[in-house]
């Protein structure tokens, strides 16, 4: 991740969170008082975001060291020790809920999308993120994607064109708005046209689409889409995707399946961190 | 809310969202083309966030116009219509992905929370929040819980003194802990103590402690500590709360029940912004 | 305080201050000259702000580099050397000025703290500050005014309700007042009630009001007033505090004396920066 | 001024001092309720930075209206209305303390300036201020002088030469310094010399100093400059000038006197915005 | 392009620009005088970025009105009246140099492009731009690439692929360097691979690069690579292009010339701003 | 420069150009993986910008080291190595083309500056640039003109006065702006008067302005206009300079030729960033 972007989160987030000062710590630490603590997973799970919650105490105190177990990625089990750290007591305390805020927001989403993942495992099927993420941490978010094994769709609005309903009832037809489009964009840009029908899946192949998304199509639907398209478009699922549903819509034969839940609904990942006492 | 924080927010998504252009609808669109949509709640719940969605579109275009029927607080059940807006096609294109992560975002936390609170009635308990938040959006999240009938703890490290057990065994016991607090904050500051037995609760209301935690304790040690405070301090039950469990503590007699999973395990709720065609 | 408040502080004051060069001093220094320079107190007072002056060197020359000999806190006598620094000429010269405008007005702050807080020995009132304070200075004021021996108000409108003669008469009464913010805010949160008379007075304390303000009273009404509470809430008087009356005004047995002469009317306390030659 | 400086500068303060909400209003005031409100001086003094100040409210408000009686550089009597404004309760309630903060400041400064021009009625000295200005406040700082009668020395390192002693030793001579700075710089930039004794007077004139400072000399000696310069270069006279003797300053004929304290020192004017019922 | 950034980039060059005040037009225009100017293209050319420059206005003065007679995209002839604008005097004269400095350069940036895509009328390739752009103008500039009737690559090294030498040695060939690409990379993105001779090329087909750049080959090779992709990848001459050997790149077949002169080497296109009397 | 702008305009510079992550390279380079590569002209010219191409990598990058063979202002030969450069490979690729966009372009104005000065030796003029700047660029491009031999006009409306033909007529006469300016400004703000025939040259030289421009005359007027002036005034040759008639325009005896195109129409100089290899 771009290092400015990260520096620049943490330091509005720590702004937010410590205000003006830690009024409960600063009456009680020197500013020369060390401690040491150990973050630790208190729940099973998929590891993200270590290395920028260290961060917060990196830009707290030059002091900081940190001796790191386990990577972004890693499968957590339960009591794992994830990295261990040392610092001036003040500027852990003041870090410890923003770090913690973002490491376990971030392995709640690698988790997530880990067990997504391992349901579609055996299918050509990859899940992928959209752009249902909350305001300014999609960097983070995505990520935290692609550490649980998923894949990342478009960043933004300005990276790749999605033709929807409104885009193709105001060019007139599906192949007029892929048209449009091409000839507005330059030749590092892919195109996806939304469906929700085969007759659509046929306009979007006949007009070159790149990407074609079965938008809310039952499985049987999208196993004919995926005949009918034959290899000439990458196909992807969206819409209504569960734990539970996943793996049949893997199974139709689709090559991506995108998952707004991986980002808008995440249950933070239980990890603690222990000061050490003596 | 602060207008200055929530357009700073905006800008910043739409910013994330859209980078340089939208590629898609610019290709289609004429920048005087206007459209009219409509914001419905596809499943039930609780509004929060229609004024700073509808502020995304207003920062987007200055002939944006809306038309509001239920504001933030409301109870929604399924295809209740909330909002109709018009505006120029490309700024509702452009601001309609971070309007309803903003929306969805917040109402998810409403609805969390009246769940929460619902389970409470009938008690004195009264559900509130944490410094669990997600990085930038404490303000909002923290507006969102109490739009879903809960209560606000401190915003931040600088407006009230927490002491947990580092402070405590800094200080060498609970009442020198509190000691130097007070010596150190002035008069609008309350002093909040971390306690895990009956015997800290016991040593917190000798501390003069505004308010007792009671940390991960039992729901039969709560009523014991109910009944030791005798409305001398503040109780606030905190640790592992669930929907299953929260009835049960509240009711011990506690005065708060503190809920991290308000804002760091979001569920957003399911919102629409449809266009409206002719 | 908070490091990347201090921090963002001085870049902006360098940005202000030098602009785009140091066009007296780049013409005549070599970039890797050094130099060695003294802070001393020119006049007696309470010193404040060492740190944060040192901190602008250090964001420029990071070889820089400070032996300090006192500490925020310290009370100076006219010749005391306060710190010796060495560094990077140019660094020096382009930081000199924030340096000293940053610590002349904040031991300003804490010499005329420090003035009033030996006029109330002797007595239980504590001397703290408003939100008079300067737009964009106001953590840096309210440290300097704890480092003169002072206690800090409220930092913004947020942490602490503070009910004055618009919100009661909105509200209907001073009972109803309370209550509404009492309902509104959480368990972390003190309410004040700002009072011109002891009939006010004797309703603040019947709503059960943490803290009464007693604005612009008597000595006498004041040390009525402080006999009606009886220890039941804190009594704050404020309003045409000066250094000649606020012994009176201690006398009288309130709590707290709040003075915004100690950051809307500061006298810069004369500390200089001396090159040392050879 | 720069309406994007003084926009960024209430914006900032705003945050700083309403933080998340204003708690005790919200509770208690809908959004559409509005009311009146009337600034009034409360003390004698020059008027500075009315038009910042209803700022504050513009931006918090689009309802906002004010009616302005007196314009920045007015002379104040106590009791004179200077504005009154009309506006949103909540606005008005959120924006009063930043928008008297400011136009207290400023009118501070114009006040004291005013009293230093004064002083030098009937002499050729002209009052300026100098670089010790509070950090992020010195555009307004320095308007508020013009307000006020005075006249702005250089805003910056960049647009305009000091050579001091540190420069001069460097250099070699003072005729060296200036010939160094003059081959650096542009033709829009003037170069001043300061100096400490008759015979570096001397020096700068020959040297062809545009700008002679006259540092901490006694009023016999610096008369002796302005002989000795006799029109060659302008003087500026510096360092410790008081109101008690400025008019004495004044009488030697030089052209210039800059006063730190109109900056550093500044009380702040009364000034008071009073709700108006019915 | 986003408002935002626009808006933001804006406001940072009219505080580079004025500073403080724009001394020269304070001292001779009152605050509500008016004038009225016009925009005329000086020489011959593609206008870009009038709603830019009079964007500048807008944030400068609400009252500011604007008759535009030319769009983005039109072709100028020398005279050629663009717009004419009314407003406060004092906005006028502040905005005007800055407003001029981005339409100048953007309409110098459309020119040439046009220039570029007229030289290669008749064959299939498209003129593209680069990320050899100036810091904080891409946007600007590639919306003025397209306005100029190019088309823009990629905008960043998140939306698209291009593996150069460094990153084939790392991998250990083409193939395994597009392998490892499109493995770390979802459906949305494109690999683009840069060769520098035909065997390169062959080796890029067969990995199945999305689009191949032909790097400073000389126009036979060039030719002799569009024979071999036969339409199978993208293909992109790249490096020493110039308007004299533009069009013969274009007769060799390829899809795309990407130019770095069209943002890194750019000639102001003269137009003026002239107030007009009366 | 102002290293807090320098480091300002990188981070978002970086920002911009790498927006989440560079796709390229971290699917294929380890964090911890090293490179060096190697800084060399490409063409002739004069080197400037090279401190700030490598401060891009030292922010990115705590252990990059350099080693710097030329210094700005350099005279450059092709093929002359410029700087040695290791770090980590990611952090170089990243910064890679952020650093040339600033080297080339900023090494592009120091030789195109360099050769207005060199046609115009032997001869008393000095170039200069003027406000005709990029948004955002003016310290960097400022800097540059220096770096090539030149001369810095105002860096902003600030700093020194410049009346135009609106001013004068806005006042009534040169003599009256003149005045107006003056009175308006301090001792350290020089006065410049634009004017188009000798006879506005006489009365700029009467109203006693510090710098007359000479706007687009040609140059038999301007030996006039300096015989008028007689060293009376500073005399500033203005518009339609090009490298073709300045050594005419400085033979007049003009003492500054301002040339706009130094800043708004330059070619990048062509400087490569290669890896070394082994």
């Amino acid at each position: 991740m771009n290092r400015f972007y990260i520096d620049g989160l943490i330091k509005n987030a720590l702004l937010e969170d410590v205000n003006n000062r830690d009024i409960s710590s600063e009456c009680l630490f020197a500013a020369d008082h060390t401690s040491r603590a150990r973050f630790a997973a208190k729940q099973e799970g998929v590891l993200c975001g270590i290395e920028v919650a260290l961060r917060v105490f990196e830009l707290l105190d030059e002091s900081f060291r940190a001796e790191v177990f386990l990577k972004d990625g890693a499968a957590l089990s339960k009591g794992d020790v994830i990295a261990e750290v040392s610092g001036r007591t003040l500027a852990l305390l003041q870090g410890e809920r923003t770090a913690l805020n973002l490491l376990q927001h971030m392995s709640g989403i690698a988790t997530l999308t880990d067990a997504y993942v391992r349901r579609t495992e055996g299918t050509k099927a990859k899940i992928c993120d959209t752009r249902k993420t909350l305001p300014g941490l999609r960097p983070l978010q995505k990520y935290a994607v692609a550490c649980g094994g998923g894949k990342n769709h478009r960043f933004n609005l300005s990276d790749a064109v999605m033709l929807k309903d409104n885009h193709i009832d105001a060019a007139g037809s599906i192949a007029k708005a892929v048209a449009a489009a091409r000839a507005f964009v330059g030749h590092t840009v892919t195109v996806e046209v939304e469906t929700r029908s085969l007759a659509e899946v046929r306009q979007a192949l006949e007009a070159g689409a790149d990407i074609i998304m079965l938008d809310n199509m039952d499985t049987d639907t999208m196993a004919e889409a995926v005949k009918l398209a034959a290899g000439r478009a990458v196909l992807e699922a969206s819409g209504g995707i569960t734990l539970q549903n996943v793996a049949q819509v893997a199974g139709t034969g689709v090559d991506y399946i995108s998952v707004g839940a991986l980002t808008h609904s995440v249950r933070a990942l239980d990890i603690s961190m222990k000061f050490v006492k003596g």
